[in-house]
């Protein structure tokens, strides 16, 4: 953002990386206990490792902007409320332990919406052994939801975006584009004959309802094979490129190994969208992106298949260079960092 | 709350204490690492006692609602932004670490009122030796500030509310209705003519740019006469209420020993309001309001001034019973708990 201050036009002319800069602009990443500050999933703070070390991060959910009431049930936006959020410790093989809430409210809400959000919010929070410690209610005139979490790593300390190196292989956690279909979906249909049991019901269920990688995260992290990880919430296109940046290399795609549900070649077909551009530009799937030391691949998919019982994905590799370069099923290749949704 | 719940009404009818009520339902008040849950200013994690315990608040602005732009310059709502979370940290003795800045940016929102918002927020930030470590931006229809704040406590242990005995001195530690007249200076003349300079420079001043009362709440804390402490953000005849709730006890409260700036009477005669109102009732004075243990007042006045040059003043007592009566300068009693400003 840097080039355009004091320009003094609008934010709406701003994209969301270069707001994120606006607060990097005001963080400092030295000070005593602070381990980690703005660039990762989380902030991390206290003791440099084990027992004593906190995982902290916070988003914020706007009506209509992240969500929409008319189809989103507020049980699962309580659930999904607090699922991005676990989704950041997850990313960084962290256990969330503690929440804190805070909401501001329109007055049109009913108390009767509130408190089924509560219950998903609650109830999601409870599966994962995290509790709420705090927050704040306030007035406005429309629905902005904030959650701050803070969590432990589960190993000795947490796993970072910038370990990644050249030679290292990329992963990927699960399918891919699931979540953008689905919102496709209900936006095209505005809610209508797409419910729970519908020919679609698993690319919606990914959109309304995601589920933080928390164990596997956790496995992951405590591997001690695994050299970067991420969550995708923007899209594997830029969430990846986020590894790349902060760890100094460069990473190629290989479209045709993308994984994906089944059911997503049939909705790219119908939503007249291409398949690649959903998994790779598509976000809110809360899955995982994370590198691998060369050599550990097999070993790693064992390990996850054993204890997990559950597959990961081998999508690419870590290269010299900068940026996402994806090698197209005919061969071509082409640069696609930081082409992710933008919230 | 909990007798409105399933009404399904809106959440225009309920006032806020019963919101923070909705989000005290989901939390929990033990689990390993928690010392304080929701009910204090703070929550406190960590370790029992000393290095290694952590305080942790958030607050939430929103425009139109806690502050307005028409007369809030960027740089001091940026100040404002930051003062009201430390001065949570203040109320439990504590020293600030680390904020998260979550921003709700509606497009109308040039980027010229956003950098000075942020040299207004880092500049306070730096005089308390507190560094932003993550944060959030997003697009939404309204103006939505929600800062979150980790500290650690200055002695041992944080104070809390719960540790008021009957005969404790009950003291504050400034000027009260500073604030509210300021902002009723405001409001009347929609910000025109009491620009700073003015003959209410020091009410406008408290409204505006609020002093986070961090030194004094430390030299508090770790004097070990102070039982329980709170800061004056809802007017003292709720925050004090608080204290009582917290401490299973009463207080009362000698309305001619609250201490005010001389120019109040005069704006009280100006806005056509009762002074008392304004120093009882008056939000967003951010002074602290503590209790001390009976026959340490003198001690701890004389710490106060030696050590800070400053005053404290002694307002009332804690009895058996609950709530904050206030005895009049006629003798005649209220009760007046929770009659404080409501956001």
């Amino acid at each position: 953002m840097s080039g355009n201050a004091g320009g003094g036009f609008g934010v709406s002319t701003i994209a969301e990386r270069e707001l994120i800069h606006f607060i990097r602009e005001a963080s400092v990443s030295t000070a005593p206990d602070l381990i980690k500050s703005i660039g990762d999933d989380c902030a991390v703070f206290g003791k440099a490792t084990g027992a004593g070390q906190w995982l902290i991060s916070t988003d914020t959910l706007v009506d209509g902007v992240h969500f929409d009431r008319s189809w989103h049930a507020p049980e699962l936006l309580g659930r999904k409320s607090v699922a991005v959020n676990l989704s950041d410790i997850a990313a960084m093989g962290g256990r969330p332990r503690f929440v804190l809430l805070s909401l501001c409210l329109p007055p049109s809400l009913s108390t009767t919406w509130l408190h089924s959000w509560l219950a998903g919010a609650t109830a999601i929070l409870a599966e994962y052994d995290c509790v709420v410690i705090g927050g704040d209610t306030v007035r406005g005139s429309e629905l902005v939801i904030s959650v701050t979490v803070l969590g432990e790593p589960a190993g000795k300390q947490a796993l970072y975006r910038c370990g990644a190196k050249p030679g290292d292989v990329v992963f990927v956690s699960g399918p891919l584009g699931s979540a953008a279909a689905g919102l496709a979906l209900l936006q095209r249909s505005k809610g209508e004959g797409v419910a729970v049991g519908s020919l679609w019901q698993e690319l919606l269920a990914a959109h309304l309802n995601p589920v933080p990688q928390i164990e596997l995260g956790q496995a992951l992290a405590m591997s001690g094979w695994v050299t970067a990880m991420q969550d995708i919430s923007d899209g594997l296109a830029t969430d990846l490129a986020h590894i790349c940046q902060e760890s100094g290399v460069g990473s190629r795609v290989y479209a045709e190994k993308l994984p994906c549900l089944p059911i997503l070649d049939r909705a790219a077909l119908f939503l007249g969208q291409e398949k690649k551009d959903l998994q790779l530009k598509g976000g809110d799937d809360y899955q995982l992106v994370f590198t691998v030391r060369a050599g550990q691949e097999i070993a790693l998919q064992t390990l996850v298949m054993t204890t997990l019982h559950r597959q990961i994905y081998q999508v690419g590799v870590i290269t010299e260079g900068c940026g996402v370069i994806v090698q197209k099923n005919d061969g071509s290749l082409q640069d696609m960092s930081f082409q992710g949704y933008e919230h």
